[in-house]
């Protein structure tokens, strides 16, 4: 399934046609400032809230993209994927709005809450070993029975897609001089990077410590392929895609890493100023922000938070000690 | 401090004045359709999240408007109130934007965070018994003390300043057939029945079965002044107001009670369809849409999500055992 043409990466005008594509399935969300926020973080901050996307997380804008580009193209049946949780879900429920099944791949230690989640869009689950290897593999199998394959990042109907949320972010707030989010497998930010660099405005990702196979990308200026994940943030386990570092390298400022202590901290700290519980995947930028002030001091920065898929009880266990 | 001019309520001009008023300090929130939730309770429900509202909950929108009246009254100095908590950090917000402090009276079996809240919001925190009286006879102290009085729901500006929630839900969401409240003191749902009341659509405050004084007052036609709360509602245990309950009287379509299970029923399911924890003072509207089909089934509902001033571990235990 991997396609590895790396040229086959999505530009401004594909983003414009996913805005306009998935308008009647995913939400506006809301951009917050707060001031105590700002004050702690000591520039000023706009949170694109996708916690409050459908589904949970920014995912179901990639997803709606695959699914309603699929069906543009008369591309009919079932679909798979592999997916931590938040790409599952929004993949089960695109593909239900279209009359569609999705089997999701999902490694055996996903987050509980996320693998109900799958299925209570609709979405079948089969589970696979916690390796990059192992999804993959899984993900073939499905495949040959004649799915048709939606990669959870290293698709372009998918990066276009989570670039949608920093077309409206920048049109919901004119004047930032920067776009911060997590990095995962890297659909987000290379699709953020496509949409903001439309404008010449620089682009961060931030990845866990335990998931930070883009720096070593980056450094041996090559992609590397495997990685054994250990951090906190479930939703940056995966690996960096093809065409994602791609984009990474030429279009991305920098990318830049957090400890799940800090992540920990971040999520304390942004419940405290704005009552949202969010993952420790969306904490990131939040933890960087505070880590980093030599880049983000006095800064106008949109950040996406892009998930809110964590019970509430795992997150005061994940935060308690660290007071914001 | 009780003023018992009952005629002394706002109108539709008023809530006007108060939008323009306070249009600087308080966001505009979002408001969510989901249709899973909407399959769940069988009606199109459009949640007003003022949970996301500066300080986590609607009060900010009254405390915002009684401060800023003063201010435009040319009246200065300290001011005072009681609160469980979120009118006590409301108004500590809103005076200290002004230059003022906020002295709060609050019962000794308040919510720990909230107390906290109001703290760091620059109010100060005076204790007393967890009885009406109590609050009542301590707030007089501290105007004998020269601090003006901002009574959290009794008062014109602050039923004016909660109405706002409700004039800008009706301008996001057109055709609206009713609307459905939370209802403690009464500030919240007698604004918003003013705002609604102009265009015709009806009202319903929702009290729990443990503070159900309003539904007594409305029994005996006679406000019940002194009532024993017990809820795990703790933002709706006041009494009712005096100008609070001639609205209602006049204006409120009906008031109907939650009891505690189905409140923390209904957290657990907004939780599960739109990921906001919220308090369960929030969740009563949630409950009584599920408890009272003969009512809501079929109606576009705007509902006000009041605060989301509760923390997660908190959420937790309350939710336990009450699967959505």
């Amino acid at each position: 399934m991997r396609e590895s043409d790396s040229n086959d990466v999505p530009d401004i005008e594909d983003l414009h046609r996913a805005c306009m594509r998935i308008r009647d399935w995913v939400r506006e969300t809301p951009v917050f400032n707060d001031p105590h926020l700002d004050a702690s973080l000591d520039c000023t901050l706009y949170s694109k809230c996708e916690n409050l996307q459908r589904t949970g997380s920014f995912k179901f804008r990639g997803a709606s993209n695959a699914i309603c580009s699929l069906r543009e193209n008369g591309s009919e049946g079932d679909v798979a994927t592999h997916s931590s949780g938040n790409h599952g879900a929004a993949l089960a429920l695109a593909a239900s709005l279209d009359g569609r099944k999705a089997h999701v791949v999902m490694p055996e230690n996903s987050v509980p809450m996320k693998i109900e989640a799958v299925r209570r869009y609709g979405g079948i689950v089969h589970f696979c070993s916690a390796t990059q290897e192992s999804r993959e593999e899984e993900l073939e199998k499905r495949v040959k029975e004649g799915k048709i394959p939606v990669h959870p990042y290293d698709n372009a109907n998918i990066i276009a897609g989570q670039g949608t949320a920093s077309m409206e972010l920048l049109q919901q707030i004119p004047g930032l001089e920067l776009i911060i989010t997590p990095l995962g497998g890297g659909g987000l930010v290379s699709g953020t990077a496509i949409a903001a660099g439309a404008r010449g405005i620089p682009v961060y990702g931030i990845e866990p410590e335990g998931a930070a196979d883009t720096v070593a990308s980056l450094q041996q200026d090559a992609r590397v392929e495997s990685w054994q994940a250990d951090t906190i943030a479930d939703g940056l386990r995966a690996v960096v895609g093809v065409r994602n570092f791609a984009v990474i390298r030429a279009q991305v400022k920098q990318v830049l890493t957090t400890s799940d202590q800090e992540i920990c901290r971040a999520m304390s700290l942004f419940w405290q100023e704005t009552r949202m519980t969010i993952e420790p995947s969306s904490a990131t930028v939040i933890a960087a922000i505070r880590k980093y002030p030599e880049i983000f001091r006095g800064k106008k920065i949109g950040a996406i938070i892009t998930g809110g898929n964590l019970d509430p009880a795992s997150w005061a266990a994940m935060t308690e000690g660290y007071s914001a």
